[in-house]
């Protein structure tokens, strides 16, 4: 059996730059496909890497088969769990299972991460077959674009659309990822099943009032912005408070002229709605609109709202949730289950296949931080957990 | 008599670069000087140019002197009026006055805007006998100091302390000002007495929350550092709105890491609090400090009050106020007086004598910018108003 923690620390060490960076289709990427590959290969997979850069191991049992996974690439100065983890414990659990009686393949996406170029899950989506190919001309940072960055890492743009796998040949696909949030640490849990990826729902808000000489405008004359959004930030905040599982942030906020002695005549701010069930996010934002109209006419002051992004939410299997919740339950004693608030590559391949997923504790509900921290001993529950359930699977 | 309207055209001509820029000391100001000079010498003044650079003209009667005046130094890209219409008011109202039975003296101070250097007031500190000779070493934006550009001005840093007006042979000091804010329009009037100029206090305050990912963290868990500012913006609105002639501002207000996914780790704001009586205003600032306390405890963040900056109120003299207002009144049909929210070189000529100010009506309250606008007819009764002023004018 191997060391998943010892594994997690030398793949952490594979990256460009001080620090972990991982950026998809980089070198650091290319280098840390082969030490996954050669992990599959010890594990006794089948390991390849496919044409848009995922590795691939299967066990080599015929027939439909069921995939885990997660993903390698990583944000900037990221930790080490986010993704990495869910690959390794996917290679050892299946090395622990022994043999299965059905085809397992274990799977490390790239570009999860959606850091380097303009698109994001371009190894989920691929295998999904929901891979955008426009998105192979969309460049990086540096001018160089998806397409050519596959083909040095040795890739083949013309290879990825036959990536795609036959739903009729998947019977599902699981992941473990750390939480990155608080839920599982408040209560003193080592893991929990997903429920659902929340959708997600991004909106520009404009206030415009009236700027001001902040000593001579008496305040029953004034049509600050500032004051305006104010209310409507902690109006985001009440839609969201009085509604199960919706959470909303205002998480950028600008103020012009933003002078201590001027009253703010214009105020930027953004809107991040997300909720399991997209009816209740629908609501949700219908109520915050209504919310805002309100305060922009007690206020005397204008606004505008733009949607930038809209996804919906990705369901978890009910039946892939009732088999991963008697694993968790046996190991952690209680049968918990969660929303998540981030994306995943089970987003993508909910495409393709039935998907679950298995949420581990994380410290302080942090990730994209050196702080990111699993420890060993969730790790191992995780594992534990996968192999119990790879040992009772049985098709839906 | 002269056209006030024609000469502040002219002056809004002497200019450093497009537009309206005339800073303390610039080649502008001296230019500005001489012209605004040689207006004085028609008017029947004798004129001169003082060691720190203000415009000095007397009316030849001995004994103490009653001082008019306001300011011809501008700030970047100003208007026509702030300032230079108190100069030109007061001079063509001298010369239609006639013989007066009392010496009187017109000053156009400079560095009223405090734009150049890191000091203000310096005119009319120098006159006062306040002038801090410290201001002389400080440097402008390319390193020039005071001292420096008050001799390329003609002045002369060594003379500045013989400026020092003796306070037994000044009457008082009356100025008329633009208002620089809404409220004459709003009342209909062309003018009003200014009853003080307020006091102010600033402070930055920095709240600090958890930062974390806006999709992760359920809304109970949330420490986030912008709800809770939201909640002091309005707490410090509220505070001035519930008192009278108080008038608090959070005009600049900055998010942390500020970004659309990120629920706010720590938001930094200022609070600008201004009132005519300085009691009024130190109570509303620890009004404005229990609701900061109480909201940091509900909203579990922490937060630092710093006081940057605090000037008491100015309060003009209650014999000039009635002597201007019954001028104003029987030039406008009504007593009207309000506070003035922005400084002006009374507030350093209140160290040396007696003040007053009448502040006129500007378009929509805007100042500071070229779109500044003072009706012909309105800069027309503030000359009269100053006119029945010197005629009615006996000492206190």
């Amino acid at each position: 059996m191997a060391d998943v923690m010892g594994r997690l620390a030398e793949l952490a060490g594979v990256s460009d730059g001080p620090g972990l960076t991982r950026l998809f289709l980089s070198p650091s990427h290319r280098r840390a496909a082969d030490l996954v590959a050669g992990w599959m290969q010890a594990a006794g997979l089948a390991a390849r890497i496919d044409a848009i850069g995922n590795v691939v191991g299967w066990n080599g049992v015929k027939g439909p088969r069921l995939m885990l996974g997660s993903h390698i690439d990583t944000v900037r100065d990221a930790g080490w769990f986010d993704g990495n983890y869910g690959v390794l414990a996917a290679i050892e659990a299946v090395e622990r299972a022994g043999e299965l009686p059905f085809g397992v393949e274990v799977i490390a996406f790239g570009d999860e991460e959606g850091v380097r170029f303009p698109a994001t899950l371009s190894g989920s989506r691929a295998a999904a077959g929901v891979f955008d190919h426009a998105a192979l001309v969309g460049r990086d940072a540096d001018g160089v674009s998806m397409g050519e960055a596959l083909l040095a890492f040795g890739g083949d743009p013309n290879l990825v659309a036959a990536e795609a796998r036959d739903p009729a040949q998947v019977l599902g696909y699981v992941e473990l990822h750390i939480e990155q949030g608080p839920v599982l640490e408040a209560e003193g849990l080592a893991a929990g099943v997903v429920t659902a990826i929340n959708g997600a729902s991004r909106y520009a808000v404009s206030v415009a009032g009236q700027a001001g000489h902040a000593g001579t405008v008496p305040m029953a004359m004034r049509h600050d912005a500032l004051t305006a959004a104010a209310e409507m930030v902690l109006a985001v905040e009440a839609v969201a408070c009085e509604r199960v599982d919706v959470v909303a942030t205002v998480g950028a906020l600008s103020v012009k002229p933003g002078a201590p002695n001027a009253i703010p005549g214009a105020v930027e701010f953004s809107i991040d709605l997300r909720a399991p069930v997209d009816a209740d996010r629908l609501e949700a934002a219908s109520a915050i609109r209504a919310g805002l109209d309100r305060i922009a006419v007690s206020r005397r002051v204008d606004y505008e709202l733009m949607q930038t992004h809209d996804a919906p939410a990705t369901s978890c299997a009910p039946w892939l949730q009732a088999r991963l919740m008697a694993a968790v339950e046996a190991r952690t004693g209680r049968a918990f289950s969660l929303p998540s608030g981030a994306g995943h590559d089970a987003m993508a391949m909910a495409a393709l296949c039935p998907v679950g997923m298995v949420f581990l504790r994380c410290r302080g509900g942090v990730s994209h931080t050196p702080e990111e921290f699993l420890a060993a001993a969730d790790a191992e529950i995780g594992v534990a957990i996968l192999v119990d359930f790879l040992r009772g699977f049985s098709r839906a």
